[in-house]
């Protein structure tokens, strides 16, 4: 997975999610920081309709799996400080 | 929603998310500074089966409507930095 690459591939996620991995829409999560393999897992579930949500289950269809690699490094490759609660 | 309360109720799932919100499991996401209304939402779907996963469905299934928000307001309550990519 290549997480230099998956930044020019989150042209479209970003919308949503935004370039740095907080999101920018009520409904989306954050993804920054994010388990790489959780992250893999969801794009593959919503590219199957395993998992079911209108936008993401477009968005996701056509990513090859190379893509859903690059992007789920990209994201989870932010480097994110959790401040104990 | 009351994320002290969440903190109290947060026993079942620190095993995987931690009390600190970092995941402890590598399939498990983590949940810190995550957005209030989606953790609401798939605890939701956990719950009613809309979403599927073994241990989620389980879990879920016994929670009440006010611990799901206080839960989820428990782990969107830590405090997240996220260091720009």
């Amino acid at each position: 997975a290549d997480a230099r690459a998956g930044r020019q591939k989150v042209v479209v996620c970003q919308a949503c999610h935004g370039l740095d991995g907080l999101s920018k829409n009520p409904e989306a999560p954050n993804l920054a920081g994010q388990v790489e393999a959780y992250l893999v897992k969801a794009l593959r579930d919503y590219k199957a309709g395993e998992r079911k949500h209108e936008t993401m289950n477009i968005v996701a269809r056509d990513l090859a799996d190379e893509d859903i690699a690059d992007v789920a490094a990209y994201y989870a490759s932010i480097q994110v400080d959790v401040l104990p609660p």
